[in-house]
Parts: structure tokens; C-alpha cells; sequence
């Protein structure tokens, strides 16, 4: 089944979509986070096959999202470890994990508590703010051009301030 | 080609992937936030086969993350909304524009900018924050069981731990 890339849509969802929507691109990534670094860990942490572990392994490194790197007690032997782009997506995957706890968790319990290791207090829920730190539904939340719109990102922005504001 | 469920997995990620993973998703999602209602809104803002933005549309109402209501000026014909739960994935797709926006932009220049309606004022970059208000990567937050932790659940907690924190 041929994969529709979004790539050509002027929009930074649909082109991180492009990137990481792949399904098993996100899990390797938690998988680091998780202090994955060898291919065996990949592997029985995620229960795929090898090669399509291979394959998502070697296009993250391409995306720049993972790099390899020499284990120090394997020569010979490369690990992988998240870039900084890819450590940026901690934010997509928390936002996931707490949607995901609140919405689909067994029995409404969620597995899993993050807390700050240095003050032992759980983190805070991720939430869309206001400079003022106020949380902000997408009904608040107004659309304007950025730097990189186009003609049709401009007619998508009034169009959709029109249909949200209902002006 | 069979989807993988991710169901099975102790993990809150996997589970928001399981129900949101599949490519259209989201996008679906994001026309919602930028007011579609219609079916031909959905079609027109994605550039879908028909016959797959009904399949998704009907799968989405199925998962509670989109409502069918009846749309005033046409009888007869139903829109589609987002219920709460469909709405609590906005903190996901502001996440991932964010992320998109920084990596992926054409000519690094962001499409969008997002502001708050009442003030003007740009939100704020979304990232993971200690109570105290402080960014936080994953290398500083510890894993602890939840109240749905499973002995697997805990077995990968103390791993992650002792791997992250190098205990």
C-alpha cells in the first residue's frame, strides 16, 4: 500500500505527519526514551520484526531524528541514540501519553507517573497557554499568517477564523 | 496490508497510536479545528478519496473523537464535530506543528503562527514543565508506576530508570 505524502500540504502538521506518522516511528523514539540504544532493545521492547526494524531504523537516521554511534563495550558495534530533533519530540509523545491515560487507559488507571527526578513532584500536564499561562481551547486560539504562508495558507486562515469566530 | 494493533502494550502512547496513529487522523482531526463540518469541507482541505474519508470519518465516531450532528440549513444532512475527547488532541497537533515548524518548514519559516483571540499575544511553545514551571527533557524525569502498572510496566520502569539515569 503506497504511503500519500502530506509533504506537498503547506502545513507543519501534515509535514511532521510525513516525517513521524509512520506507526512504529513514534515507539522507536519513546523506546529511547526509555534508554533504548541497542537493536535487540528495539527489538524486545517493540516485538517487531527485525526487518522492518531495520528499515524504521535506518529512515529515522536519514531524517536526521536518530544518529548511530559506537557502543563502547561492542566494537565494531553501533548503537542509536535521539539528535536533538528528535529529542524535541518528547512533547508530541507526553501529549500522547496523557490523552491516552485519560481517554484510553484500563480500567481508567494509567500505567505509568513522569515526575521531575530532581524535585520528585509529578510534571505538569501539557496544555495549550496563553503568554499569561492560561490554558487555551482551539476556539481561543486565532490563525495569522507566519513568515513561510502562502496565497493558499491565507485564504485557509480566513476561512477558518470565519468559520471558528463565526464572524 | 494489516495494521499492527498497539492495543495490547501497557502504554498510553501506544494506545492514543492505536486510535490516532493512522495517517488521516489527525488531519481529520485538524480540519475540525479549523472549522469543517461538512463532508465535502473534510474532502475539499484534505484532498482524500471519498471512499476513505468515510471509512475514517465512521471510524473516528466509532473511537467517540467526532459527533454526527444535524446541520441547520440543510435537512437531512449531518456534520461532523469534535466531542471533548476529540478536542484534548489539540495539545498533540499544536506539538507537532511546533516540531514542524522548527525541523520541517520550507525555507525554516513557519506557515502559521497561532495567537490568543482575546490578547493578540502569540501562545506559548509547548514543551514538558516541572511544577515550578521549568522545561524539562526526558533525561530528567523519572519513571514511577502507575495505578495501572502491570509487573511489566514496573519491570520497564526500573530498566528505563537504572538505563537513563545510569544508576
Amino acid at each position: 500500500m503506497e504511503r500519500k505524502r502530506f509533504n506537498d500540504m503547506d502545513c507543519s502538521v501534515a509535514r511532521a505527519l510525513d516525517e513521524i506518522g509512520e506507526w512504529w516511528s513514534l515507539l522507536i523514539v519513546r523506546e529511547c526514551m526509555l534508554g533504548a540504544t541497542r537493536f535487540d532493545e528495539f527489538q524486545s521492547g517493540l516485538g517487531i520484526a527485525r526487518n522492518v526494524l531495520t528499515t524504521r531504523l535506518d529512515r529515522l537516521v536519514e531524517l536526521g531524528v536518530l544518529e548511530r554511534f559506537p557502543l563502547q563495550d561492542r566494537a565494531n558495534t553501533r548503537g542509536y541514540r535521539l539528535t536533538p530533533k528528535g529529542e524535541e519530540l518528547y512533547p508530541v509523545l507526553v501529549a500522547l501519553m496523557q490523552w491516552g491515560d485519560k481517554w484510553l487507559a484500563a480500567r481508567g488507571k494509567p500505567p505509568l507517573r513522569l515526575v521531575e527526578n530532581l524535585s520528585g513532584r509529578p510534571i505538569e500536564k501539557l496544555s495549550v497557554r496563553s503568554k499569561s499561562g492560561h490554558g487555551l481551547s482551539y476556539k481561543e486560539i486565532r490563525y495569522e499568517p507566519g513568515p513561510g504562508a502562502t496565497a493558499s495558507t491565507r485564504a485557509m486562515i480566513e476561512s477558518r477564523n470565519r468559520r471558528v469566530f463565526k464572524q
